[in-house]
């Protein structure tokens, strides 16, 4: 159901900078040790600590970091890696001043039902090696521009080649060929899409917004998907205030995604909860939508965090360094708190321990920079920054 | 006074689109050619056209584009390379909610005085090798953090290893040693200084904005180096409204840089001038200031280049399709106008013919991007797009 993980050992020594996000191993929130190294083995951390303290590692290659900076590889909670065609045209056209609206999707979904398995499969693999290479060792993908019971349950096939963590999102929109009967939509979802679905997939989401579903529609689909073993996740309020956030809430969603327009009942429900916000600047960016306001969910005491929403209509980037840069840029986070979003709040948005941070146990993804701190993935924008990266030990690039 | 250019010889076979930024060899105004063929031979282009037409070419490699688009090499029309040091942390705070203003250029001067020549000079290759990475082909760089005669004469000696262009900014502030006595500064800057760098540079500039020059001192300033031999181009109008850009049309400036304020004077003397006016994205975006209005300034007639800027205080990127991506996003462009200003317009504000085109007789200077159309690098941002570049027909990447 979701990609092999090869295992590798591998010593990084002389890091100038370590953020582990475990607190208990170094300083502040990223857990951060300077003048550091980090032992991997089989695939596991076994130290991060000061260089003084690192055991001797037989059997591994060692990496000289040379006072570089060494981060977790970033959790990527959110993609929708399974399409085919691009919509290059309709970006450049909302460019020109046209206002973005869901409709776009209809032609994904044709181009999609219309491609080859090899084609889709294809599609996800140069996706998540793109961001593979820059430095995403997790990453989340959704089916959602099938829409038919065989469709859907291809893409998430597909998506479980390559991917770490699989959902069903047969309910991203309401496909054409159900527009005149909605309700017929959503009882296919809920039942035998569902049916069909569940054995490819972990999670289920729902697109809870205007054009898309409902609050009682998000509930009832989500509640089925629960039923079936699946756990939640939502888009929730990312095109105007509505349900979303508290569907989220109410079901127990592992995430609320978007989370652009919200009013102070949705942030207190955030920060009362265990539901993460998942905040998406390259959505906001590629629509010149307004950006949601992370320091208002981290102020309450939120959980924020960021993903890249790769997507062909809205969000066609998989770099979670531009992310981060736009996330500070737009977003009022500072640098420290948007690395800790994208690699330890994607873990937590998908409920997963074992990758996110860099504390002894944790699975060896690393990335070396370019840069002495990781303060620089927001100080220099767009500069390739990632010179190195680790999944589970093994070297990705 | 500037770096070599080696020179080579080279065929790219099935471009799915070759921008040309030349309007008789193909669709509109970035001449745009579907299905098409380039060849350079010894540095120069002599065939850009469709495939059917394209000479036989011997002794010169060929490219399989494979449907990928090809465009002209960016040409970055204004840097701050000679530096030492970083500034990361005065970054991270400014994004933690303290305001921007210019007084952290002192630091910069302090750590660029205290390096050697030979530190400085690697790190001008290492940003202009970087920026070469990303596409750029064509690298302007100032002085501005030696602000003395020895280490201004040093900065544009260290620049002209590495750079294309050269540009003498002793007045980009007055230095701390000065603060009571700007005038002497002017005059120094004016004369014996200009004295001993005017034989280093090809273009003078002065940063004519609030914390720095007036438009009598820039005009005192500039006049004195056109006196000398220099061409004239002005950082004008970052951080308010005020004399630069009528300073930069009335000594006859190539461009005003930064053109962030703009009156309705401003812009109507840009549009009925030849100076360009040259926007910097990323200064905008790593200091949390309103962007400039590309719209007004196109629909009006004026010429627009993008530039990187790459500073360590204010915009530390040397990356031209993250330019491109912001300026679409936050300036009203379109793609296509980002893709040219950032080639065709950074030529003209260098006042430049052989290159930011790829025009019969043009330098073979060209980017191969990882994608089927131009669009891409505003569609996909903070995706690295750049696969093989060739400067005069040589390959850098």
């Amino acid at each position: 159901m979701s990609r092999e993980v090869r295992t590798g050992s591998v010593v990084v020594d002389r890091i100038g900078e370590l953020v582990t996000n475990d607190p208990t191993l170094g300083d502040g929130p990223l857990g951060i040790v300077r003048d550091a190294a980090l032992v991997v083995a089989d695939g596991v951390v076994v130290y991060a600590g000061p260089r003084t303290g690192a055991p001797a590692a037989e059997h591994a290659g060692r990496i000289d970091a040379q006072g570089a900076a060494v981060i977790p590889g970033f959790v990527d909670s959110h993609g929708h890696y399974v399409f085919a065609g691009d919509r290059a045209e309709e970006f450049a056209a909302r460019m020109a001043g046209q206002p973005y609206t869901a409709g776009g999707i209809a032609s994904t979904v044709r181009a999609t039902r219309a491609a080859s398995d090899e084609e889709l499969a294809g599609g996800v693999g140069r996706l998540v090696r793109e961001a593979a290479l820059a430095g995403t060792t997790t990453a989340e993908c959704k089916s959602g521009y099938g829409l038919s019971v065989d469709h859907e349950r291809r893409s998430l096939e597909v998506a479980g080649r390559h991917a770490d963590e699989v959902t069903f999102l047969g309910a991203h929109v309401v496909p054409e060929e159900y527009a005149d009967r909605r309700d017929d939509y959503v009882a296919l979802v809920a039942g035998e899409m569902l049916d069909a679905c569940a054995p490819h997939a972990t999670w289920i989401d729902v697109f809870c917004d205007r054009g898309a579903f409902d609050g009682d529609e998000a509930r009832e689909i989500l509640r089925a998907g629960v039923g079936r073993g699946l756990m939640p996740r939502v888009h929730a309020n990312q095109l105007q205030q509505g349900p979303g956030v508290q569907v989220a809430v109410e079901v127990g969603a592992a995430s609320a995604d978007h989370c652009t327009h919200l009013s102070d009942d949705d942030v207190e429900a955030l920060a009362a909860s265990d539901v993460v916000a998942t905040l998406l600047p390259g959505a906001e960016f590629s629509t010149r939508a307004q950006y949601p306001d992370a320091r208002r969910l981290l102020d309450r005491g939120a959980t924020v965090a960021l993903a890249a929403d790769c997507n062909p209509g809205s969000s066609y980037t998989t770099n979670m360094p531009f992310c981060i840069a736009v996330a500070v840029r737009d977003m009022r986070m500072t640098p420290s708190e948007a690395v800790w979003s994208s690699t330890a709040g994607g873990a937590k948005a998908l409920r997963r321990s074992d990758v996110g941070h860099l504390g002894i146990g944790a699975r060896g993804d690393l990335v070396l920079l370019d840069a002495p701190s990781h303060l620089h993935l927001a100080y220099r924008p767009g500069v390739p920054l990632v010179r190195s990266v680790f999944r589970a030990g093994a070297r990705v690039r």
